[in-house]
């Protein structure tokens, strides 16, 4: 066959094989709990339409301060990595779900993953969003088909919440953790505000680093049941909560992987970051 | 120094040291030879605003087709990844420019880099852009210091202007490179317009495997002085075309890099492509 | 708590925690079909020794010419890739067997993987070795336990073994894979031998790209059960063959990975071919 | 032209032109200093012996404990990766030498690249190698053409030498790098004996760490005059010397790289730290 034909031949298969693509559908939940609206933001892969009772993993992916559910899709291109890594086999088809968790004024928009006086966002993720998208979205189920993963506010949303439940959750991937909140950061002046005044008391409340370094026997054997990976940049401002965080568990011997790779508190981290992320939950959920 | 402490200070040092980044700009030129204004992006790095008197080398980042200037910044994040790479040194401080070659409808709008009857885009940018730009941006000057790289349409653009014109430029980036047409494309259903007509026969005109393949002694001599790299993912329609460009080149000598990579013909590969471009073009600038 | 004391503790955790770590064993096997005792290279992964019950999913993976089963653990350090993408995660727990196909004078020394007058190694691996090795070693019994892979002439082996019996392995990787053998090679100076003109028959009767290339459906069919992955460097001799076979699987439907990567025929390729190898078994193994 | 042709073609063209290679050669020096001869093992680049009047950088790459000169060589294939990275452009090419600089019983051979009593090696270093190889082999002779790195005590060595020698080295990327020596290491009983304790102690009086927290604005600013690569394993014991030589170099406004891969302290992680180390020596070589 001659290099043209051949070229001509592949040319037309490869054309009418199109690429297998998921698609982000962004849709809400009414809460009780809240008084209110949230959105949420879902990546389905192509084998969810194709394949009508087929059951899937899930990875919660938190977005970060000031931002909603869109963030990883519009600034993140969440969808594009879930596609890559879903054809190619690196990452097996899961849902992935962002929910809105913040807003863009920090003073006047209720940010955060905790509960926090007038915001129980917490109990609203527990109690009515993981169960209502999981019936929805025929996904999840149990801690072997769910995994977590956040950046910033969202890692630290992220760790913390597979802290505490560690029965719900196979792996938890933070990037640029907000992991703790000292009282110096509470008192610089850009971040006064009633409302976030109280997410960083939350935080403070929540250290995610004092929670493994005052751990039992119990709570530690909890804690290694869960599959770790903490993800900062080198010229993150939060690099230092990411390595204390991974110093005591390693003192407390709960496994974890560490990657501190070149980059700042940015998208282009995050989204490279959701280049190993996705891997990481695929290897931990099992059947 | 306690832990507590370390951090605070820490926080202190980088807050107050803002990671270097750059800045893209809209600017446009109103051609003479188009009879018509066209945009461009360009992106200046941060020394640019600093270094006043200092001045930088330059990459051509040309746009693919249906897309205008704008793409490998909206699209592409490229002002992510130029800030990222020359912070930490992997690409060093040059000025990025796309120029506007296309336009969402094909039937309707001029697409191409080439000179075709009514659209005379390769004299513009050679006799026009070229000398502007470098002019107005304290760039370029000389093929030292100058590189040129592009996707798809632009990806055929880069590499067919680096071949006629070895002189002006030091290195050539081609992403899923649109390389050459064949009569089978030309007449497949849903490219049928005058203006893509148009297009695809200054293409295969320009054929720029073609071009290789009956190069004399003199021409493989001019092209082995350009530093070539070409990207193509594994699901693309267009690898075939990249490979036998590799092929020809490797036939006549002429050193290249050829890479085959995960992904299709998406901005997640050409985003992923422009990491290890710009270090590319970095390495290949000299003084 | 200090710096310096966390420090200390630090160091004592983790020097007192030894990373886990296989071993590799080199055994032999008293062949009937072969007349004579073939010696293996197996890696036995640190779980192996700690869980005496549990059964393991193994990787055969193949050497290439002129070398013997010590060649990827000498010159391929594959006891360290193994070690660390198994403490990680990326890699399940597996054990990885090289048997001896070949030896250093390839006039005088029988080599490859195929049945040849005088040397019937194919049998010789189905029916003696693959279930000695499985039976003592407490791994694989069926496809979804079972991997293949090779580089070079073993990379024509692993993919000549995979398509001809896809009911036995779940996943093959190529590595800078001799696929097919034409008149040409057979005649060039240096490769003038008796034993070495019976293997190149043997790979020409086996032509890895003219079994796609007429492959009927039923065959299609069988071939898509498998996962394939296709690595070879951009400066390697035999690259046009895996850029050939890759084409005729994709004009056939068949879906696979193709890698091209930095490199030449070298064991700098083939190392780091290897970090990609275990992960892509490991996902393609299922329980 | 045909597939199988076009095959044969590319096949001589590619054997008849061998890929570029360097050479390692073992040479010594009769040390006045040290009153005894010392091993190096040095990387020729495949241009040293084309270019005989051509002039090369220098990377000084040291070695570890109870290691000596040939460990870079026939554990870290050393030139394995310089071949690979100078063929492909990544790496410029240069001149890369490990001294011997220890022995395998580090109760009775000397190890260590300070000056101690009875072991003036960093004398001999600097006033006896430096000046022989630089003069012997062509490379060298300031600053922007001299690079230095190294792994574990030789990771240490690199980072002292640079710290107290800016005006001689444009880089330093520490691997796994021994940085400090505290009491407690001291005293570990497989460590004791007389030229390990002195060693130790050496090392102790050369603190790293300590050598940027108590720079004034004189010494913080030679050291910005050189480039800093910090990397190191997750599971590395040395991890936290990393981690606080880097957070004082950012406290102090020095730039530095840190980097924090999958692994322990192993040579597969030095392997690849060197695929990263060379091009950043690259980079930081100037005309």
């Amino acid at each position: 066959m001659k290099l043209k034909n051949f070229l001509v031949l592949l040319g037309i298969v490869l054309f009418s094989t199109s690429v297998q693509a998921g698609r982000v559908v962004r849709d809400s939940i009414d809460s009780r709990v809240l008084g209110e609206v949230r959105h949420f933001s879902i990546y389905l892969p192509d084998a969810f339409f194709v394949q009508q009772e087929r059951h899937f993993p899930i990875l919660y992916l938190l977005h970060g301060l000031s931002d909603d559910d869109r963030a990883w899709t519009q600034k993140g291109q969440m969808e594009r990595v879930c596609d890559l890594q879903m054809a190619s086999g690196e990452a097996v088809p899961m849902v992935v779900v962002t929910v809105e968790a913040g807003g863009p004024d920090i003073k006047k928009h209720w940010n955060g993953y905790f509960n926090m006086e007038g915001w129980q966002f917490e109990t609203f993720f527990f109690e009515e969003f993981l169960p209502a998208v999981e019936k929805k979205y025929r996904c999840g189920g149990d801690k072997n088909q769910r995994a977590i993963a956040g950046l910033s506010m969202g890692g630290g949303g992220s760790v913390s919440y597979a802290q505490r439940h560690t029965d719900l959750f196979s792996s938890c991937y933070a990037m640029s953790a907000w992991l703790r909140q000292d009282d110096h950061l509470q008192s610089r002046g850009h971040l006064e505000s009633d409302r976030f005044k109280i997410l960083a008391e939350a935080v403070h409340n929540l250290d995610c680093v004092r929670f493994v370094a005052e751990a039992d026997k119990e709570r530690c054997a909890e804690l290694r049941t869960v599959a770790w990976f903490i993800d900062c940049g080198d010229d993150d401002f939060l690099l230092q909560q990411s390595l204390e965080l991974y110093g005591q568990m390693r003192l407390h011997g709960i496994g974890a992987q560490l990657r501190v790779r070149d980059g700042a508190h940015t998208w282009e981290y995050w989204h490279t970051a959701l280049l190993q992320c996705l891997p990481f939950a695929s290897r931990n959920f099992s059947h």
